[in-house]
């Protein structure tokens, strides 16, 4: 292990994310200033500690950078994110302990958005602004984690989209992260220039605009109200952001193809189609099921189930309606939602549609071996042949987000947790979804859950959101030896 | 598919059954008769359409029995069985619909042991001894189908079990079949013996003793009694039927090998050491977990704990206890063992022990590939090699089990049942656990849910039991071309 290299990349991105202190420091001047000191003492330790890390190894060469530089840089990087995003809450005093405001910061972060906070509305704007850009800057991550990183790695059959290069050559990684990120920031820069300006053109001021809209992007769920999305109560705003749910629960090359001229690369995806597939059939049969039982006109219940349906499948979890005041049938499909996840290479969470459909072409393929027992098939996607190691990725991937899931609910159930919060708020934490059922329910929070728990969630949204294998090599001793 | 022979074997099957209502009715004679018509009604239809069956088919040489015979025998063989099991409920007026009388012999047939009488002890005896009779029989039937047949046809993993023939060759399977079955029939029926006279020993009279080792011995789980084996409020009972729960929920051949005087078969077994582990993992939490909270000496807390962790985890289904008012980390256990289930060739259900093993090695595996990109390491049980289409078996069984919960949930929610019942009544009966949680939880039954739903339940425990495979080939088209 490179250990000076992985330093110093770490103290580059730790020093970056004080850099963008500067955006909440301006909105604090610009609204009464009384957050002013936590931040700029914030930025002025996330700086010092990012030089700190850099300065010492600054004539490292980068070199080849390799299987576990990688793993090391992507999980220390975003632990070290988490910390220093950690101190303007703790410094403001927006919360009583560390657990809470790291809670909060590793939320954004990891683009989950379930929060401790029980008045949002009481914060300071400066803080608010930081609290939804941790979001904005997480999703910026998670783009070239799953497209330029995880591909190399070759992380829960993520081997997919390694383009051309027939083997993971070590050397490829740097330069291709650097081309990836250039060319999905342009998207993902542009979308956060549309959706604010459609944002402020429903009235939203440009605070509350940038917020959102850094919420929806990342699909991260941290609203400035305590009502979320529902406080605005304007079938325009849940119209934007339907939209840019959606839009952000896309594979982002698929954006980028787009963008330059190849829009039939959209419809030739077969996990675009099979994602806008099932968001069409579950807003459809919601729609049907809460018509009537909850909403008496069918235009509300079709837009309060679009919402709710494209916020849980993408894992944002903003929220315009309390769903669990909804009938069995939508609670159920919405539960389904928050394992299933949106698009690969998108930012929202969740086991993907892509992995999904593997293991469903997967099962197709073993019923069929049945009938014809001495057939050979191969399993295919999009007219391409699947790579058995890819299936076996993702099978990987699967049952260890599954046992993830079960060790954590017992552990949580174990502090006293009720067996449903217990379930749902991991569910919820690893997913990166945010809102769950129970006592973390739309209309709740995880202020109330005990304070071992919040530590064991915020690994939790960590392993979620890094695709779990990435962060749990690094518990292996073999991954050290040598 | 030689529908012949398909509908011979179908007929001797739906024959027997019926024959062996000789039981009931002889109990019902010693106990006023008040069933006597109903019981010899049935055994009239039973043997009279057995022999339909059979005669127009009786000269048919037994020849090939292939593949696609083999699994249309399984499916029309249990349903056909469950058919002739529920016409003494329904002519002795035990129900007022034949729905309710067809999901408690599908219930008794797959050893689900989800029961829609509300009053159990106002049912006259004959009736009840045929209720555990078909408990029995269908456990019979699962030793032969998982041991015997399920590893020729390649279904979900138990290729595992196809000793030392090298490719599955279709002439083999009807001697097998036959050989297996006389020899772990030996076994059952000693166990069946020796659980009676201990049950005896503790007090009960022959008719409950039968109908309990009925229970055990199939991990059915249906009692004579409205409040199940906590009727007898007897440490000896409990402690009895424990044991034998254990010895169900074990591969059966493992048995033979002891019993012939080879023991050290049994300790060599890896999945059998898992289990056992499993087991006494679980019960110790739970038992630390109830310990004050439910009962305030530890050896109750013990007992308690055994008592239902090995009932659930063998999906026997017997109570001692309401779970649903434990702590939240024993509810959360108690509902992880309802998917994972017993051993692979034992009387038990769910997932089984050996398929999660199997799965949870290959995510191992995935994890040391990460570590060691290039080196290829082989999938081992109990030192020996796994092949590579087992593994691809079992994840195919894992994602249609999991597929078929999701998608059935999704209808009984649908039908109006509350979420938590909805996914309970389905895990509990695809796992042929018996009782789940909510409106269907231990200290309930299935009588409340809506009629389409107890069609879609027995249809659940009818897949559960075949390993799902074995039925849903019948569904495809392709399967009955050629
Ligand atoms: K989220
Ligand atoms: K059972």
């Amino acid at each position: 292990m490179r250990w000076r290299y992985v330093f110093r990349v770490t103290g580059v991105l730790i020093w970056c994310v004080g850099a963008t202190l500067v955006l909440p420091v301006a909105f604090s001047v610009a609204h009464g200033a009384g957050d002013l000191a936590a931040l700029l003492e914030s930025m002025a330790v996330s700086l010092g500690l990012g030089a700190l890390l850099v300065l010492p190894f600054r004539s490292e060469p980068p070199g080849v950078l390799g299987h576990r530089e990688g793993m090391a840089i992507v999980s220390l990087g975003w632990i070290g994110a988490a910390l220093v995003g950690a101190l303007p809450f703790y410094f403001a005093g927006t919360f009583d302990t560390f657990a809470d405001a790291f809670f909060e910061s590793m939320s954004g972060f990891t683009t989950t958005g379930a929060s401790v906070l029980t008045d949002i509305e009481a914060v300071p704007h400066g803080i608010l602004m930081w609290r939804s850009l941790t979001h904005w800057l997480g999703g910026m991550g998670i783009i070239v984690l799953s497209l330029a990183i995880l591909p190399f790695l070759g992380v829960g059959g993520m081997q997919l989209y390694k383009a051309e290069v027939p083997s993971p050559v070590p050397d490829k990684l740097r330069p291709r992260i650097r081309d990836t990120a250039a060319a999905l920031w342009k998207v993902y820069l542009l979308f956060t220039l549309l959706e604010t300006l459609l944002l402020m053109a429903g009235g939203m001021s440009l605070f509350e605009a940038l917020c959102h809209t850094f919420g929806t992007l990342a699909t991260g769920g941290f609203s400035t109200k305590n009502a979320s999305i529902g406080h605005y109560s304007s079938a325009y705003v849940d119209g934007v952001i339907i939209l840019f749910m959606l839009m952000a629960g896309i594979n982002f090359s698929l954006h980028y193809q787009l963008l330059v001229g190849r829009p039939k690369a959209l419809w030739r995806d077969p996990e675009l189609r099979f994602f806008v597939g099932l968001v069409a059939v579950f807003v459809l049969v919601c729609t049907v099921d809460i018509y009537g039982a909850v909403y008496d006109s069918l235009s509300k219940a079709f837009r309060y189930a679009s919402f709710q349906v494209v916020s849980i499948i993408t894992t944002t979890g903003y929220a315009t309606a309390d769903y669990e005041k909804w009938p069995a049938l939508s609670q159920a499909i919405l539960l389904f939602c928050m394992f299933l996840g949106a698009s690969a290479g998108s930012t929202g969470g969740g086991m993907k549609c892509l992995r999904i459909m593997l293991l469903m072409k997967h099962g197709y393929r073993e019923l069929m071996r049945l009938i014809h027992p001495h057939a050979v098939s191969q399993l295919k996607m999009g007219g391409k042949s699947v790579p058995v190691e890819v299936i076996h990725s993702v099978w990987g991937f699967f049952i260890l987000y599954l046992g993830l899931f079960i060790l954590s609910s017992f552990l949580v159930a174990a502090m006293g947790v009720d067996v449903v919060t217990a379930f749902a708020s991991v569910a919820a934490t690893i997913g990166n979804i945010g809102p769950g059922l129970g006592e973390v329910g739309p209309a709740d929070n995880y202020a109330a859950m005990p304070y071992m728990a919040k530590w064991l969630l915020s690994l939790c949204m960590l392993l979620g959101r890094l695709e779990i294998y990435t962060v749990i090599v690094l518990l292996v001793p073999e991954f050290w030896r040598r």
